[in-house]
Order: C-alpha cells, then sequence, then structure tokens
C-alpha cells in the first residue's frame, strides 16, 4: 500500500503511526516491523529517514518542543490576554492535550533509561525554565503575576510540572494527585504565581490521571 | 608505614583518606594510587577491602546514611524537642555539617555520570522522603507543623533540598542562593510546614554556598 509521493509525506506518515502505535502498545513493545506493517512500507523505505526506532522518537520530541515553541510564540504576541492567562493556556496545553499526552505516555518507559532519564531531567532544569521566565517577566511587568521570585518560580514550574506531578515518577491515585496539585497551587499563590486557579486545577487532575498506569492501559 | 593492625582498623583509615582526597582533590582526580601513598599501604592491602575507587564512595555513602539515620532515631526518641525542631535539628546537620558536606562535595563530579544521577534521583523520590514523613506525622500530632500536606512536603523536602537547591544542578551566586532559599520558606510556610524560620535559612545558604565550585576550591 505505499503510495510513495514525496519523502516529507512519507516521513509524516511514519511519524504519525509511530506515535499511535508508542501510544497504543507502548514504547517498548512497539517494533520496526509494526509500524512498516502499519503504513505496508518496506525496510529501505522506513530506514531511509530514521536509522532506529529511538530516532523516530526523538524526531516526536522534536517536533512536539517546535509546537510548543510556536504556541509560546503566538501567545506571547497576543494583546487579548494578561501574562498570567498566557502562562494558563500553556500550562492547560501541557498537561490536557491529547497529542501531547500521547508522547508523554510513549516515553515513560523510555525515561526508565538513565541516559534518556537524565537529558530530560536536564533540559527541565536549564532548557525549558527559559521558555517560562519569559512569560513571568511578562506577568511582573503587566502586573498578572506580581511575584519577586520569577526564576525560582520559571525552575519550579518546570521542575515539579514534569517530574514531581509525573505519577510515573511519584505515583498516586486521582485523589493523591489532586491532592498534590492542590499543594503545588497554595505554594505557587504564596511566591504571587497565581496560575493554579480552579479551572487549570482541574485540566491537571485530568490530564495527569489519563498518565496512571491502570488509567492509560484502561483507555488505551 | 602500614601498621597492619586489624581489618576494621584497616578499612576506617581507607574511608577516612578517602574521605579527605576525594574533598581536597575532587573524586574524578583522586586515584586509587593517591589514597595508597597518603596511607603507606600496598596496593593488595587495599583491594582486600575495596575492589575499585567507586566501592570506596559507594561505602562512603552507606556510611554517610547510616550516621543519618542513627541522627533520625535518637531525634525521634528525644522528649525535650518538638517534631518541628527535630525536623530542624534535621536539616540543619544535612545542610551544615562539614563531614557531610565533604561527602557531597566529592559526589558532585560523580553526579554527572547518568547511572549515579539516575540512582541518586530515584532514592530522593522514594526512599528518603519515608524518613522525611515520620517526622512530619509526629509535628502532625503534637501541633508543630499543623500540614494537610505531610506526604508532599515529604516529597519535596527531599527533592528540593537535595536537587533544586543544589548550585550544582542550578547554579547561582550566595545572593541567588538566599532568594532560591527564602522562596522556598515562604513556599513550605504555606502548607504549614514552618522548617525554615531565620536561624535554619541563615545555615542553609552557609552550607549550600560552601557546595559553589568557587567557594569549594577557595576553602579547599
Amino acid at each position: 500500500m505505499a503510495h510513495n509521493t514525496h519523502p516529507a509525506e512519507t516521513e509524516r506518515r511514519i511519524l504519525d503511526s509511530a506515535r499511535r502505535l508508542f501510544s497504543e502498545k507502548g514504547y517498548e513493545k512497539t517494533s520496526i516491523q509494526d509500524i512498516l506493517n502499519d503504513l505496508g512500507l518496506s525496510k529501505g523505505g522506513l530506514y531511509h529517514h530514521f536509522k532506529s526506532k529511538e530516532a523516530i522518537l526523538d524526531q516526536l520530541n522534536a517536533d512536539e518542543w517546535t509546537a510548543t515553541a510556536h504556541l509560546l510564540d503566538e501567545l506571547i504576541d497576543r494583546n487579548d490576554l494578561s501574562a498570567l492567562e498566557k502562562l494558563r493556556t500553556l500550562i492547560i496545553s501541557a498537561v490536557d492535550a491529547p497529542a501531547h499526552l500521547d508522547l508523554v505516555r510513549s516515553q515513560l518507559a523510555l525515561l526508565k533509561d538513565p541516559a534518556f532519564f537524565t537529558a530530560n531531567m536536564r533540559f527541565w532544569s536549564t532548557g525549558l525554565p527559559k521558555s517560562f521566565r519569559s512569560l513571568i517577566d511578562m506577568g511582573v511587568q503587566d502586573g498578572s503575576i506580581p511575584t519577586t521570585y520569577p526564576e525560582e518560580a520559571a525552575q519550579l514550574l518546570s521542575l515539579l510540572g514534569n517530574y514531581w506531578l509525573m505519577p510515573c515518577f511519584y505515583p498516586a491515585d486521582r485523589a493523591g494527585m489532586e491532592h498534590r496539585i492542590r499543594c503545588l497551587a497554595t505554594m505557587l499563590d504564596a511566591i504571587s504565581v497565581p496560575i493554579f486557579d480552579e479551572t487549570v486545577i482541574l485540566r491537571a487532575i485530568k490530564g495527569l490521571t489519563a498518565l496512571m498506569p491502570e488509567e492509560g492501559t484502561a483507555s488505551a
């Protein structure tokens, strides 16, 4: 069934298939052959684009960050939202966007790999806070985020949002997850970073609950 | 000069020498030969006790946790301190005890190794919070730590104290370090875990500043 039109089209089909299979079967249990069968593609046709299964995941990650960076750029340019509302929109898209959650789910098994885990932690501690910092600084300017701890808030949003809130690292049931999110909301309020209003709290509970092992299996 | 008395005595001398050399020269730059030269010991005499430099560090780590566990047991048994005061005593011993800081400093280079880093993160997220939790629960009982977030506080004390506060992971100058510690104090106060009073804050600044790359070299 491989109607090979353009290389870019083939690459997109491989990525779409891989994202779906990683999400449905898990990264570890998905083989290159599964992707080939799904697409009716030859081995050579795939290896022309990606040298390994890990390279496919790397590209899905890169695409995801590109999408997040685009969303961030779009948000920064909008005049109808305060910086606080922009930050809330960004957080909601991270915790409750199906495509993003599928990607996170596909990474869960891989995060047990020390090299992959260490690289992610490094990005969460040094790279990602810069994106949060730019929005928080805008909030200090427009008065919607009147914190005296902009750098600390940027670091903690990235570290706690990507690590501490994740049920794969800190297991919890739904009630435990809600308790944890409300704890974070209270602490961020205390440093005048009131991102977690009731809407964001409920969206975060929904999104993070969907990442729990049982929930993930049940909904797949 | 190897006056070999008892095996236990030799092992203690190796560990004392290694702790001092790791602290002064750094773990990476300390060789087994340096330790042999320092003690006037033969290669066989050392390898009888430790099969590698990493095994020596592992034992220093194990001894350190044994010491912390002893301190925790002693604190739990004391009747003259509230649970809050016990927790403050534990925190101060972690951030401002020379022997502990020497050990942490000797680990800094090693924490760049993905396997060592991942193992430490796992202990900080799953093992260490249990120790904090026992003291926090006592504080909920005696009223000195009136939090509704005992598990969250235990997890965050462990994660933020061992990772976020560390200048090797999140570089900062002295003023930045003070700002970060005061941010953590404000957030913990907000969930009724008032561990960081002015005394603990000042001791934490002193201890963590001593772990900065420049400070560490200057004081060595």
